[in-house]
């Protein structure tokens, strides 16, 4: 076991599920734990739930929070960053949420809270499948499609704080409509939201599924997890093919406009649906991003599996944390350390 | 006058049209010139326009290649911008053309060639509507859609030499045909070529237009000029306000999901339909561009015209040429100085 403040916890704070894993200076995984999220319950349950998560980890590691120098959390936002403030998430269903600052409070150590994408990018960058290289588009295709831009080594947050937003590309307009509030947005067509959406329409118009059982009693239909998706496409079952080659081609078509444009060395797909899919999916969306990458005729830029699978978030978040902290330690008015850390027992 | 070789030339080569601009230390333009690529007649005939281009604006100038540092050309490609050669350009009807030698055997002047869309971008980038910018995408609208991609303050190539392709951009998959074999390029939806088709397409369905007459005498009816569709907007034609409008919004959305990723300070749009249409036809991107931009809800990332019009090219590739050969003086193996400079009389 490690001595001193050597470990750093790393907490991804998903609208399914929390991951939280605590980290040593060697970048392993010590203990990790996941929990569902309690969505539908408000600040007060969503914060115990993390810090439950967090103790739960700690005990798999077999250490405590005296051994912890930093805690990092990938969080969806909009969020206030340098507050540490959740300003918005339908998903969480808070408002905002001052997660940072409440999260410091109890545990008594500096909180860092940074996008949840972000930080799931940052992990693979530098401990995944972006391990040797400075120009990535990491793509998390799940319940939404979110992005991380990568360029010099950096994580670009860009002028408007949110670069690497890619679930919003325009790839069929006056098409489906979005979440967003537009048509025809790459997330509209490509998530595994998408994908469930048009499993379901097929199997309503008749298609033989062997997922029509399964929806039947479902009472939230488009739900179907990624494994129910999985487990029928590796039957080839004939509908949820079509429904993953149509959304893999729309995905790799924005990705090959996105390799005209950025010309990463790698762009790195994870989330659910990557997981669960694996090589066949990704060879579906490397053929569509092939054709219409023209501007890289010899395939220089590799389109490859994210390594790190579920733990990118929490590794990210927990080396952002702990490299941030370094660089720019957080005002104690941000994250103020009771003299007495306020740790809750479970 | 300037003394010594205090002078710079910029080239501009384009499908229609070759610039050339004699700049001095000031950035300033001291005499340029224009004339028709004699894109049909090969090589030789290339060259010779090149020159005879290089000379008008010298004479424009006062001056003579005496007085000349160095030549920046810049040229559709694909380029081997090392060796100076263009590998094969359609536009220019060359293959395996050793530009760059050629040119500075002919001049006795060192000569950069580079890609023509990046160097109008380095233009806007140092004096145009980018100088005081950072991160900035630039798109050229005209006969074709090309893009410049500017992060940190250098022009990027990327991993595959041709970042900023933006042309390629899929915007309506299985959509109208684009000249790169692919469907549904934003190149096929908001270039002049399909701002023209669109126009001839309505007409032919009987739609009324003031460009009725003007079409039934042009042999290649796609090839309406800027100044053509500029002239029939303005007086609010119905076929043609519905055309550029349409191509506008593509444009504007194709932007809108670039910006949610890039996050750049500004887009600054420039070429020959921007030149001709002005600020009506920017309004009309910028209104698609902001609400597919869900990821700059603050609306920081600055829509604008670029500042130096036809100019552009020329700039950049003088600037670029006198700045890069201070950093990376061209083997003399590849820009052969002669003694006694070959210099063609006209």
């Amino acid at each position: 076991m490690s001595r001193g403040q050597d470990l750093t916890i790393g907490i991804d704070v998903g609208g399914t599920k929390i991951l939280a894993a605590v980290v040593d200076r060697h970048n392993r995984i010590l203990g990790r734990a996941k929990i569902a999220t309690p969505a539908a319950q408000g600040e007060t349950a969503l914060l115990a739930a993390i810090v439950g998560c967090l103790e739960e980890a700690l005990r798999e590691a077999h250490t405590n929070i005296e051994q912890v120098e930093s805690i990092g959390v990938g969080c969806p936002g909009p969020l206030d960053t340098k507050a540490g403030v959740v300003l918005s998430s339908a998903n969480l269903n808070v408002q905002h949420f001052p997660l940072g600052p409440e999260l410091a409070r109890v545990t008594g150590r500096p909180v860092l809270l940074e996008n949840d994408v972000r930080m799931g990018g940052y992990g693979e960058l530098k401990l995944g499948a972006g391990r040797d290289y400075d120009d990535l588009l990491i793509v998390f295709v799940g319940t939404g499609i979110g992005g991380c831009l990568v360029l010099d080594g950096q994580v670009r947050s860009g002028a408007t704080g949110n670069a690497g937003e890619i679930g919003h590309t325009p790839i069929k307009p006056g098409g489906a409509k979005c979440g967003c509030g537009n048509r025809g947005c790459l997330e509209a067509y490509a998530s595994r939201s998408a994908i469930s959406r048009r499993i379901v329409k097929q199997i309503r118009r008749g298609q033989p599924s062997i997922l029509r059982a399964k929806l039947a009693k479902l009472d939230q239909p488009a739900r179907l997890k990624s494994k129910d998706i999985q487990a029928a496409f590796e039957l080839n079952d004939p509908v949820v093919r079509e429904a993953v080659e149509r959304s893999a081609h729309r995905l790799g078509l924005a990705l090959g406009g996105m390799i005209n444009v950025l010309a990463p060395q790698r762009v790195i797909l994870g989330g659910g649906i990557v997981e669960a899919l694996g090589e066949s999916y990704i060879d579906l969306v490397r053929a569509s991003a092939r054709r219409q990458a023209i501007a890289d005729p010899a395939a220089v830029v590799e389109i490859v599996a994210s390594q790190l699978g579920d733990d990118a978030g929490a590794l990210g978040a927990a080396l952002w944390s702990r490299e941030h902290q370094h660089r720019h330690a957080p005002p104690a008015s941000n994250f103020p350390v009771t003299e007495q850390p306020a740790f809750i027992e479970p």
